[in-house]
């Protein structure tokens, strides 16, 4: 059972964002301090800026910031917002050939322990995961 | 977020065991039941045999059974048992290369949403997915 990167990826720049949520970041800097692909955050950022929670100052000096503050962002809400697919077993996505899909229960019970994941997530926010910020600044090496 | 189709035919093989409790059935006709590759249910078969739920009767008119009664397999324990990989995230892995894993808080509350999301599986049995054994005999066409 795995998340996709792309959920991965969203956590570690909310939580870079989040360090020193007083100045802005570029998608340059954070892809250097996590050693990662440029390209691949940049999807992550969109995804991000989509559903608000950050946003971007253009030009000169520009960059991202956290639209809220920390305590505010559930990582449940996080999760279920970027996280492409949640297609647990075959019969949760469009090209189900599963032959017993109409009789079975499974997907229901399914249904319920992913409530159940995301739930627990949402009893913490991103303030809980910069709670040492001066430990995350230090290790990523943010000015 | 998925699970590995180890997961998804392990229960699909349960459950076709579990609809007629009675009778040997082979690889063979799980997989063309299903109409999913006999050299993949080769792989889950072993591993359900491996973990105590099914046993197989060799030699001519052989084939494969539960181990035990459906209302005593709990479905969290047979994902735990199947399920090769629950690096949720890279952190969980051994080839993790985040620079910030040493002071994230990330891991321990993922690790907490995969124990509710088993605990809930857990809730629920075998018995519970073969509630309606007729109907899976006659979708599964099991003689």
């Amino acid at each position: 059972m795995r998340l996709t990167q792309l959920s991965d990826y969203s956590l570690r720049v909310l939580m870079y964002l989040g360090a020193r949520p007083d100045r802005l970041a570029t998608i340059q800097e954070i892809a250097d301090a996590y050693g990662i692909s440029q390209n691949h955050l940049m999807k992550v950022v969109h995804r991000l800026a989509q559903h608000g929670f950050v946003e971007t100052v253009r030009g000169r000096g520009g960059g991202l910031r956290l639209r809220g503050a920390a305590g505010d962002i559930r990582i449940g809400d996080v999760v279920r917002a970027v996280e492409e697919d949640f297609r647990i077993v075959e019969c949760f996505g469009s090209g189900d050939t599963c032959r017993i899909t109409d009789v079975c229960r499974l997907k229901r019970i399914l249904n319920l322990a992913l409530k159940a994941f995301l739930t627990t997530l949402d009893e913490w926010t991103l303030a809980d995961l910069v709670q040492k910020p001066k430990a995350l600044v230090e290790i990523l090496a943010i000015d």
